[in-house]
């Protein structure tokens, strides 16, 4: 059976959150927006179980093909993404450096990014657009100094990311990703969260990304050279993890960029990033309008 | 005469917003809250000079010393940070690289400032904080590929920062220094903001930074390597800037890594940034509770 899943998503101009049933979502605006207006408040409140099982034997109130799919959590505090963080990636780096005493990490923009089904955009700026497919913690207890031992607990779902990437634009400056990871709709979040229910959900899951079918990257977060654990300590260290707060936990080797010569996206290519028992976020690619 | 400054600020729990006038503030939420919950839809609405109008002859509602100053826009979109944006800061860097040819950038979350005279917290994790003044932009219109020729009519508003860091974290990583930038409460954005009123008023002023009176950072912002129009046109290649969006523009040389030895911030320890006609923002220092 299915695990649960809560996405957001628009339907004729409004924006709403419901539960992934077959054949469609049913509506859980409907009932909850007044005590919860978004999936954030739902994650703050420990609410997701409650909402799955309120949908279940429910029909659903929209099709598939009747919704936009958007990012689960629509205005999170923070979006912070790991870099480097599956073995071979440092290699791929190639600048002889061992690896890495304590992660990279930078933020996106809540707009650099789109959800399920809908396209990536190539900006005019540079052809150079490349997937990265990973794995998503959402927290959902806020803290600060939070212990290896108890970091887990601070989960409230998990998600998949396509941490689009503009590559000659992340090596513009001298210091800092920031520029070539923060171009508008290059990336996506979703397709849904699904409720974290425990370590073995995500301690040792294959996650795989495939550009028109074919693999490209292929590993299993066991391999994760910081884990989640390490990580939400860390993070914690400097900053207050409050609920709705997104970490995208890093990406195997295998992107576009490694290969010679580069093969980047370009429209028409439909990426998929897919996580065992988490799901399949797929996008196509456009061009930027001109 | 003094410019129109307005505020964001707490006052028995409440966090409101109002104009400063001689011996307090003139409460402008009571009036405007229903129309403008925050500043930031004050900006959006292009309403600074309107409200500042409102305050004018008015008695104070609360006095200064009755209210604790917060950031001007409590939860912008995005706080984007440039680096390395003033003569003699590249050459400390030491690492015999050239002038760099496009900014470096890196994002900070609200929760790593705090407002006005509310001490900067040094961290357990290390001695190491650091002072960096600065002149901050507020944008008031969205857009995206921005003309330079029109970047300027896109700010709301400027104010000041202290983009405080802690040295040794931004160099944990082998790129990016997010960690180091983004210590809960250990940088400063205010006291207020002055409405834009052309390019006079921004071009060439005085910036320049002291702690505990004595000068540390004194340049002029007709210096800066990556000019206000140059940062907007860049900025929104990759991203549609938006109302409230924060632009801290770089700091000139003399932050207290520069010395030998280093001299950090510490507790009791006062800095304050001034920039000619905007003001000056002042906090002191304590350590983070154990």
């Amino acid at each position: 059976m299915a695990p649960p899943r809560l996405a957001t998503f628009s339907v004729n101009g409004s924006t709403k959150y419901g539960a992934v049933v077959d054949g469609g979502i049913v509506d859980l605006s409907a009932h909850f927006a007044k005590e919860y207006p978004t999936l954030r408040e739902v994650v703050a409140a420990g609410a997701l179980t409650k909402l799955a099982r309120h949908a279940e034997g429910r029909a659903p109130d929209h099709a598939f093909d009747a919704i936009t799919w958007l990012p689960p959590i629509p205005a999170p505090e923070k979006i912070i993404c790991i870099g480097v963080n599956y073995p071979d990636r440092n290699a791929e780096y190639k600048d002889g450096q061992d690896a890495p005493k304590y992660p990279s990490m930078f933020m996106r923009t809540p707009r650099s990014f789109v959800g399920h089904e809908t396209p990536l955009v190539r900006p005019r700026a540079s052809p150079q657009l490349d997937y990265e497919g990973e794995l998503v913690l959402i927290i959902g207890k806020a803290g600060r100094h939070i212990a290896e031992s108890t970091a887990l607990d601070h989960i409230a779902a998990v998600t998949l990311c396509n941490e689009g990437t503009i590559r000659d634009w992340v090596r513009h400056a001298k210091f800092n990703v920031t520029q070539g990871k923060n171009f508008d709709s290059t990336g996506s979040l979703g397709p849904w969260l699904v409720p974290y229910t425990g370590e073995s959900q995500i301690s040792d899951i294959r996650l795989s990304t495939r550009v028109n079918g074919e693999t490209r990257q292929d590993d299993r977060t066991g391999r994760l050279i910081f884990g989640f654990r390490y990580l939400i300590n860390y993070i914690s260290t400097f900053t207050t993890l409050v609920p709705g707060d997104v970490i995208v936990t890093g990406t195997p080797t295998g992107a576009g960029a490694r290969f010679d010569p580069p093969r980047y996206l370009k429209p028409g290519d439909v990426i998929e990033v897919e996580a065992e028992n988490i799901g399949t976020l797929r996008n196509g690619v456009i061009d930027e309008a001109l």
